[in-house]
């Protein structure tokens, strides 16, 4: 969030921010809350324990070339926005879907994380009676937190009645519940759906 | 699957067929039958009825540029193999997961339509419990046919011990299941989802 008088810098720190997204080297970083995602949606899967994947990040493709022996490649493209969440799979027969987001915020999760259309695709996956939650990690306090997206819905909906634009890390707090983080699996939401969901008779069998 | 002498008006014709996909005219011919079920999807939306989408198409990001005051282009990228199959999403809480594939042969539907990862993942979700099926479309006899993908599984093994590369006409209208045609939905497979799964207490509520 910072400005710079010219706004070259700025350009120049998304265009990073950007490259080490595409980039496979990671050794002298933290690993980001999308790679630690990939790497526990990979174990869950190699055990057998549930199918989820991270969405392919959606493109509008406009130019292909097709070079004589060799592969086609866009030329032209542009980086569209995404109308549903990120994650989604099945677990236990079940509809998950799901959010991931990390702030650097300390006090509060900044709503304009998410956008319209993803709320809008929540609130149907929810009412179709699907398994809907977001996983936010606050950077700083190296804490991760599955948050069930009804309590997003609230203050998202809120926003727009004159509410806040955030939401309150102590509510998080005291609503969402801190994932446990290990090994393997590394960032293990599955155990906090179990016990949401599959344990207290919450699941709808009709 | 014609064969050209010297290779040329292959490359041609499978540029002509990517440009086709990447068009948005579509006046003088008929519809696809990705562009059927993106319209049956969001007719099934907009009723509330499931949230199914199509996943983007995956890509290999390896250069993006960044023009002052102007959306970053990606000038460089590649087409993935796709590890799951197209479509998932929820209906009445279950997942759903499904491939859409058109052949132009009479007879059979050629089992290489389908690749090694995309069976893999839909075994995998088979035994999560999830709903897998396929689609599969019959150009010249304009015939689409819902195939649950235990079908498959056995034509998909069956041929590396020497079975034949193709599902005969004959056993996918015998095992699988005509979707009707219509208006609003289009293609519509839920109807047989229905039929199979919600009617005759298929469903394990485990």
């Amino acid at each position: 969030m910072l400005h710079y008088p010219n706004g070259k810098k700025n350009i120049r720190a998304a265009k990073n921010r950007k490259q080490e997204n595409f980039s496979n080297k990671h050794a002298n970083r933290g690993m980001t809350l999308e790679e630690d995602l990939n790497i526990t949606n990979e174990y869950y899967l190699s055990i057998g324990k549930a199918v989820i994947h991270k969405k392919p990040t959606p493109v509008q493709i406009v130019n292909v070339s097709y070079p004589k022996r060799s592969a086609a490649i866009i030329t032209e493209a542009y980086f569209k926005l995404a109308s549903t969440t990120d994650y989604n799979g099945v677990y236990k027969g079940k509809y998950i879907d799901f959010e991931a987001k990390e702030t650097k915020n300390k006090t509060s999760f900044p709503l304009n994380n998410f956008h319209a259309h993803q709320i809008e695709h929540m609130k149907k996956v929810d009412e179709q009676g699907g398994i809907c939650f977001v996983i936010l990690k606050f950077v700083y306090l190296d804490t991760i937190y599955f948050l069930e997206a009804k309590h997003l819905f609230y203050f998202w909906d809120n926003q727009f009645q004159n509410g806040r634009k955030s939401i309150p890390f102590m509510y998080i707090e005291e609503n969402g519940i801190q994932i446990p983080l290990g090994f393997n699996p590394r960032v293990d939401y599955l155990s906090i759906i179990d016990n949401i969901y599959f344990s207290k008779g919450r699941i709808n069998h009709d």
